[in-house]
């Protein structure tokens, strides 16, 4: 396992080691949404991703790649959201045990998500520094193999097939916007853009709540959270990684922070107009295309990726 | 135009009428509902059909049927869902006048989706009776032609594109399981069916509480509803008519019945596990699929039309 960032190379290995696990996910369009934007959008679906996320892209190939000696002794990771499902479901096409440290806190609904899977679940308190002391044990307890969420090249090389196919797909694109979180979407974006269409310019969307990419990047230099984070797009309160800020730095050319409302309306939208059963996280991606600062730009056919569909039926925002 | 029932040419005809205007729809399948089932499942997505329904197969082929003589005085049309909708589409696709007779008491949100797709509204007493009034006027008025929801040849051989798209895309399905209310579709489906896989069985899903086809077809003879319908299918509230009653007497093999909890149940079975969002009234056919009565059929392969996904979000079942 290398820990030099991924590549052109990685990301075609990664599309051959996850085919027949992942899902190919379909490209969507919406005359309405089009005549709004005063574009052409295409929506890259991963909430029919397995697993309701295009998390199960980069948790498949990890888990497909490691060694058969190690990867005997299983996978742990850490997660209170898709990645634990995905880490999940990945193990158990390998025939592996998972061992998913959850917060206390977490939802029933993604409690019971990782459970289905066959993983077995730790528990823990709902901080930082107990998710990571948890993982550890487990590591040293079970000899298996920690799989972060995003900071990690196998992950991003994975989540960049999805970029991938819709690069094949749809020609011609002047755009592709993604949300960041973390960055492991963003970053394997960037990855298939440089490497396959280095023309099609890449945006992220970001909740101003949660802006530290944007921080970031008018920085020039990786800056975490500072506090408590509050945003509807529970998917993206992280921090960039050591290995995703390069990629925001060098190869997105603009982070688009919209608000809150912006996004529960970009998601309305996209029920509503487009019939695409997206979470908020998904959403913000729609909201920064729709925003001032993106219609500024000169564009014609623009790619969003819509990131999940993993949405809590019970507290909906409208 | 003919009144006689439409057959294997008339839905070949329609086919090549509406390709360019309606979508294609994809077929979706989902692994978790698969394991409930017990089946291999195909779901023809027509929530993703234009105006969010399988409707605007139908009205775009009577309208683009229409001679051009006849066609430039417009169309005609009474109700208060989505035949309102694709009849406007249809006409403005066509380049030609729609007049829309909606009760009073139609939601807001259809309103203003027939107003977009730029037809004339003409407001009336929400009964049976003003509708028909008020639409007989507008045709002597206008000189336009009437375009029935469902009981008009040229919608039937509509509707059944959808069931042949998916008899083409999926192979050797058993069965195809589809709503019933006034029996455009699931007339379309006899059609398709017939005509092109007559060994595939066709099953209509009605809520227990709007029963009449079932009743019909257990008397034998065509039945209507006898008081007022309430079921939170509001696209299933109207009894079968003269042209759809022969297809759900002849060609299908039995219309199965759900109660309201089923159908909320399968409806979010639906949104949350295979990320569909449909409206009750597509929901009823997977919880046919569903149903004890349904289980005990030797099946492997069963497609289900999802008829449509305009749902109220302010007025969710869950």
């Amino acid at each position: 396992m290398t820990t030099a960032p991924p590549d052109l190379l990685a990301l075609r290995d990664a599309a051959k080691r996850i085919a027949g696990f992942a899902h190919r996910t379909p490209v969507a369009t919406c005359a309405t949404l089009d005549r709004m934007a005063g574009l052409e959008l295409f929506f890259k679906c991963e909430h029919f991703q397995k697993t309701g996320a295009f998390k199960f892209r980069g948790a498949c190939n990890a888990v497909l790649k490691l060694p058969a000696e190690l990867a005997m002794r299983g996978v742990v990771t850490h997660s209170s959201g898709n990645h634990a499902g995905a880490i999940a479901l990945a193990a158990r096409a390998r025939g592996i045990p998972a061992h998913v440290v959850m917060p206390k806190t977490a939802s029933a609904v993604k409690r019971r998500a990782v459970e289905q899977y066959g993983a077995r679940i730790v528990e823990c308190e709902p901080t930082q520094e107990a998710r990571e002391t948890t993982a550890g044990a487990l590591v040293r307890e079970t000899g298996g193999t920690l799989i972060p969420p995003y900071d990690h090249p196998d992950v991003i090389a994975g989540q960049a097939t999805c970029a991938q196919e819709l690069l094949d797909e749809i020609p011609a694109l002047d755009a592709m916007v993604a949300p960041v979180g973390g960055g492991g979407l963003i970053s394997g974006v960037c990855m298939a853009a440089q490497g396959l269409s280095p023309r099609v310019r890449v945006f992220a969307a970001e909740p101003k709540a949660a802006d530290d990419a944007a921080r970031s990047k008018a920085a020039q230099r990786l800056l975490l959270h500072t506090g408590p984070v509050r945003t509807i797009c529970d998917g993206l309160l992280t921090s960039l990684g050591e290995l995703t800020w390069p990629f925001v730095r060098d190869c997105v050319e603009a982070v688009i922070v919209v608000g809150e409302d912006e996004i529960v309306q970009a998601m309305r939208l996209l029920w509503e107009r487009a019939k695409l059963l997206v979470e908020p996280s998904a959403a913000v991606a729609l909201a920064a295309v729709l925003s001032d600062e993106f219609r500024k730009l000169p564009m014609r056919r623009v790619g969003i990726v819509l990131s999940g569909g993993n949405v809590d039926l019970e507290r909906l925002p409208f």
